[in-house]
């Protein structure tokens, strides 16, 4: 019986790969290193590999896979199922929707790894039944999935919900996408490591350097736990990065007036403690009484396998529609 | 037969009514200044004065009436259909959908009077055919329409596209919306008046005094004149409000990846000639290479009768639909 889903999560460093029920649990997973940046071929070929090796350790054959869901950063040509010039894989216009169709042999649903998420959070996470609402990742980098009248909001190619590309801070730091002021470049984990350089190139920040490894620099994890023991510019440096995501979701309240924002991504949930009080204070005085209506501001409860759930989702979903 | 429309765009200073025919023409149109500001029962009573007026005029009764189309100014309960708390007319969660409806004796159609203009564009301006573009209106306030995967985008309550309360400029001007730095606040018509109003409390742009009225205040029009004679002080002020809304106008192409931009409103429709160069520039300078192809930013081209329009295809495709 088809009741199984091939599900892989492809990132810039890991790919995280696994098999689902129908029910959307996990059977098993398993996450490794991308073998080789820069080669689309031996990812697919890793990929394969892993897929093979955890349906053995299931038992189960290619009669029993429903189809295939695969979540890959932007920018992918949605249309064409071709991941564009991509900073954080290094592939160039590799159509992978087609090649890695052909070597699993299985149906396969594809889209950009937020927008996936977005799905997982709609079909698994707190966002269930939910028609209008925003997954925003805080994470290495800032990114989304938005979910209108129920359903993904692609644009014409595929490249919709940038969100870490909203400007946010005119005249503020040069962001990897070549703008001024990103949100990214201002509140992602990339920004959090480089104001936590800054702070110490400056002299400052010496107690945060106590919470980190020898001879290793402050990512947005010491910095969060040198927060919690109340130091004041680790504390500083967060809630700034939170307030500049606070713009920008009030920014997509206004523009979208969605029933729920649910922020997800290593640094968006593991700094929540800190960063979903003051978007919230900040979104709820800067929007209209009427997008504060029945508006909700939370973090994912589904954690590093959001992809994994939301490529289930894909995969499920285009069955219901044949 | 039924093969007219009724048609009102309700602002805050006048009523534009027309009935129109199914192919789109305008037959007959009456603009007035809204006869009691902060009263819609006096309104709705102007507009089926009009409406009466305008029927004798072309000869036309109930029985000719396919539907009545409706704009009204935000915040607007589009589930609901009540106007809610409406810094322009003053009105206070007015239930204008049910008591228009009753009055006309008409199936009535009713969205936000920019949603409105942006399926007229989508209808019968440049845009037909186009499944993701978003309408900006840059008037004395701005606002917005948008059009993804073909539909109007409402949110889930009608309050989406409220594009003139994106943050360009924190630490700018406080909004009238109670926001710090809104786009509304630094390239509107009411912005480039208080523009021009700061720069002569300084003692300067008196050339630009030259061409409005003895002891008026210069508006985004006379800034128009003065800028088309080469007045430097002029085209700063007009070339700075085109950078905020291109800002807004990027922010907008990384979010939706749509087609087309289409700019609209008195300012937007009379400046454009200097601000539509600046914002495509801009943009093409600093959104991804995916979502510059296939974008065009343009002027819509259905100047003032764009929300007369967009009621017809309210009711054009409300028929279609039954």
């Amino acid at each position: 019986m088809r009741d199984c889903i091939l599900a892989v999560d492809i990132g810039g460093t890991k790919v995280l790969a696994g098999i689902l029920s129908r029910d959307g649990r996990i059977l098993v997973s398993r996450k490794e290193p991308v073998c080789a940046i820069g080669c689309p071929e031996e990812v697919l070929k890793q990929i394969f590999r892993m897929f093979q090796q955890m349906m053995n350790t299931i038992g189960i054959n290619s009669q029993n896979i429903l189809g295939t869901g695969v979540g890959v950063p932007g920018p992918l040509d949605y249309v064409r199922g071709v991941v564009e010039n991509s900073p954080n894989l290094r592939w160039l216009s590799y159509p992978i929707r087609d090649e890695l169709s052909k070597r699993l042999g299985t149906k396969l649903l594809l889209d950009k790894d937020t927008n996936v998420a977005a799905l997982g959070e709609k079909k698994y996470g707190m966002s269930r039944n939910c028609s209008h609402f925003i997954y925003i990742t805080i994470s290495t980098g800032i990114g989304g999935g938005i979910v209108a009248d129920g359903k993904i909001l692609h644009g014409q190619i595929g490249g919709a919900s940038e969100l870490g590309h909203m400007l946010v801070a005119p005249g503020g730091r040069r962001c990897a996408c070549g703008r001024v002021g990103c949100l990214e470049a201002h509140a992602s984990g990339t920004a959090l490591s480089l104001d936590a350089k800054e702070l110490i190139a400056r002299g400052k920040g010496q107690n945060i350097l106590t919470f980190c490894a020898r001879g290793q620099a402050p990512t947005a994890y010491e910095l969060g736990l040198a927060a919690r023991q109340g130091d004041a510019e680790a504390i500083a440096l967060i809630n700034r990065a939170a307030d500049y995501a606070a713009i920008g979701v009030a920014n997509l309240v206004n523009i979208f007036n969605p029933e729920r924002i649910v922020i997800g991504g290593g640094v968006g949930i593991g700094l929540q403690d800190f960063m979903l009080p003051r978007i919230r204070e900040y979104v709820f005085a800067n929007v209209f009484p009427l997008h504060k209506r029945n508006l909700a501001i939370e973090a994912t409860q589904l954690g590093e396998d959001i992809v994994l759930l939301g490529c289930a989702s894909m995969v499920l979903h285009d069955q219901l529609e044949e």
